[in-house]
């Protein structure tokens, strides 16, 4: 946690705020901090600054915060992504939030398990969740927008190419089309397939849709590692 | 499992090989495989190829081979990276090799905690099978060499130089230095601290090893994204 986010209900005025919850904790236990000390914060959604510790006891800290910067521009990168296995969901969601994408679409696939959709990792509470921990890490208050589809055929006749329009549209595909491009001066829309990749007529729905397919060499990613690498070539 | 790895005693002649443990698991309920199905395999440090099933019952599988493909050449990167806590290791190792570096040196720092040291996660046995989880992911054959150096300053000042010697030096701290190079034609040691980074005099001791501090923007990434991200960059 490099940066500590609060929420409006962590408010008592507009420079004082109190933590009892797993933040308080880390203030605590983690860094150790006492009265005197500084924190770095930022809020939901907003500005990013500094806290003073005013008093510190078993159950809870108060802080007096000044919020004063700017939190960092988001990539100018849509990530469309198969759901993931019920596993991996925290992890992909939170590395989508510490790599600053903007946007994250989660689409049906041939090969997504259709009990993966039924995931309690899936609730508002737990995706935000994943988010916050995201944007706690990389020092960001701004949740990226998340939504889902799980019709493949309308989203991707329906709405992506509305999506796409004015953007370079990237799907990673092993074996198919080009090198990841790097250092765009663009924005971008990347899918990425389940494990096992997308099937052939989901590609070229894609490649109808205006997206280039790309690979990234002769290795197989895991997708977390796949989203980190196509993200850093590209920006 | 893209690609199925093969330990010499899987072999009952040159050309003939029988799996009973979670290889023959995954090829007969992930694969879902008959005989005369195909396989990916390759051996380990060895080439690779395909299998084709000749036998498959409740407990077994054999598979006649054909091994006469090159396995994909590593990165010529090496990766020096502050010992990580111990429920990080199995996918930092995985991903080590899943990226394709060559080469591993796991060390101490002054915020890596005594006692990671003494994980079981640790033992010869479990990190090998850490790294052929990241080979078979990526279909690789390779071992990554790994090694651990429990004392900084010898190995800083004794060995690190002929490491480093012939290569670009890169040592990734937030905040110093230079954005990350991109496309680099030139082999590299890439030095990754802990949670928490390394000190400065840590991140000194690189410096006057002939590093350059180099980072990854404003946002503060987790090792493994850190990982993917800068190899993804550099190669």
């Amino acid at each position: 946690m490099n940066l500590i986010v609060l929420l409006n209900n962590d408010f008592i005025d507009d420079t004082h705020i109190t933590l009892t919850d797993k933040r308080f904790e880390h203030i605590r236990t983690i860094h150790q901090s006492s009265v005197g000390d500084s924190v770095k914060l930022g809020q939901l959604n907003g500005m990013m600054g500094t806290g003073i510790i005013t008093a510190i006891t078993d159950n809870k800290v108060d802080i007096e915060v000044k919020l004063d910067q700017a939190p960092p521009e988001k990539l100018p990168l849509k990530v469309i992504l198969a759901l993931p296995r019920p596993k991996m969901i925290r992890r992909i969601f939170r590395s989508i939030a510490e790599l600053g994408i903007e946007e994250l679409i989660i689409i049906n696939s041939y090969k997504v398990e259709k009990s993966f959709w039924n995931s309690p990792a899936l609730t508002d509470e737990k995706v935000e969740g994943y988010l916050m921990a995201g944007l706690q890490q990389a020092k960001d208050t701004v949740l990226p927008r998340v939504s889902f589809k799980r019709l493949f055929k309308p989203f991707l006749e329906d709405e992506l190419p509305a999506i796409v329009q004015g953007s370079r549209g990237i799907i990673a595909h092993p074996a198919t089309g080009k090198p990841c491009p790097h250092s765009i001066n663009e924005s971008a829309v990347l899918a990425i397939g389940p494990e096992g990749g997308f099937t052939e007529y989901e590609v070229n729905k894609f490649i109808e849709a205006g997206f280039e397919g790309i690979h990234l060499g002769e290795r197989i990613l895991r997708v977390e590692n796949a989203l980190a690498a196509i993200t850093s070539k590209l920006y």
